[in-house]
């Protein structure tokens, strides 16, 4: 099967404009079918700011009422998406900017209110990834930017997590691609010792996750990701790595970062 | 050759939710192959207001500065598109919202200074359409949803008035389709007394136009947008019809409207 590399940039680089377009670069280079999936940066906050939009937080997640949906549509898919989208048009990669509303590309369903209502947040449903349109799209040669938003199929958009959207498009697309899954963020993988950036365990099974788990070495934030990860790996994703922005293309030649498998 | 129906819709109706979905359900029963391009109606201005982003005017012509880019990227990219497509997603219309850099669709290059610096404003280059793109995606069932936005190619997103990408994306496509281009407004057609709605002249050539501007029947905002309608005809445009926006179906079968052949 070929391959189909999704990668998924977040964090403070899509804030930092020449970070962002070295990223941009790298991400032109990897080779073969591709798929960029971005998150929100602070815009949306200063925006917000400006605005007079305030995010509520509850338990350090934002509540996506009407006016924060707005501003996510706008900031993630408007301006930053837009963004992404023309400067890697202007180094000759050709991009299509996408919500999971376009092409019907990803449904999901509003989180269920049990303690907290966070508002317009969607989780993707079971089969919600609409593998026909992504097939079109990279069949034509073009290279879809997803931001992180989905749509409920009752006219409303949603606003989802961009690790969830990478992680569930990779899902779907596994039986057309062997899929390669990167994460790229502020650390250059999963360390050995935290204080360390030089100490990146460069693989992880299953075992070594509940050992570094039960030792303390992986904590935090950390967890979910790669819970998720494994949940990929388990849902036929071939590989997944996790690394920092500025080593893209080494994550995907597996010379630098965690790769999970 | 088959037909494909271009409508735009611009002005009043964008800010107004329940006319823009009726509007929204008329055009998702228009037959065939078609391709939506709206406007910026107020939203940017209001925006625009909350945020502190002022535009500046040059005789009635808004000037695209940096932050003004932002906010209309934002706006007619983000807030107005991803709605436009959710609803329409909504109504089992499967439209893909795009502005001309996605896809790399449509081509522009910044306005020259002359006497006005009108910043960030783009005019649709030469070839600047890109038909494959519009091509691949209608013949996968998928409907354009266009932004009044094009980009230049270099990194730069660019706005650009509606009604030229209706009549460009048009024209580029003459040699494909059968192109019908349908410019909803706020009034029924082309009137042969400005306070009579009823008096719509029903059908107009070139020669009738001379005459009509020579009486004074035709003045202000109305003479370009028939001259343009004019030109996209000599380019092989099937026919271009003038009407209003609540009466949609009307004017694609012919029944209401103002045609220009």
């Amino acid at each position: 099967m070929e391959q189909l590399t999704i990668v998924k940039i977040g964090g403070k680089i899509i804030d930092q404009k020449e970070k962002l377009h070295s990223f941009l670069n790298d991400f032109h280079a990897v080779p073969g079918r591709k798929i960029l999936v971005h998150g929100g940066g602070m815009q949306a906050t200063d925006i917000g700011d400006k605005m007079g939009v305030r995010s509520r937080y509850i338990n350090g997640r934002r509540i996506t009422d009407d006016d924060v949906l707005k501003l996510v549509t706008m900031v993630y898919g408007g301006l930053i998406n837009k963004d992404i989208v023309a400067f890697l048009q202007s180094i000759g990669c050709n991009a299509i900017g996408l919500t999971g509303a376009d092409g019907n590309a990803i449904n999901a369903r509003k989180r269920p209110v049990a303690d907290i209502d966070y508002g317009y947040v969607g989780d993707v449903d079971e089969g919600g990834v609409n593998k026909n349109v992504f097939v079109v799209l990279l069949n034509a040669g073009l290279i879809p930017v997803l931001a992180p938003l989905t749509h409920d199929g009752l006219g409303n958009l949603l606003n989802t997590n961009a690790d969830t959207i990478a992680q569930e498009t990779g899902k779907a697309l596994t039986g057309m691609f062997d899929i390669c899954l990167v994460y790229c963020f502020e650390k250059r993988g999963v360390l050995q010792n935290a204080a360390d950036d030089n100490s990146v365990i460069s693989t992880i099974c299953v075992d070594d996750f509940d050992r570094l788990k039960r030792e303390q070495v992986i904590a935090g934030g950390m967890i979910p990701k790669l819970e998720n990860a494994f949940a990929a790996i388990d849902e036929g994703v071939h590989r997944v790595v996790i690394g920092h922005a500025s080593e893209l293309s080494h994550l995907v030649d597996g010379k630098s970062g965690t790769h999970i498998r």
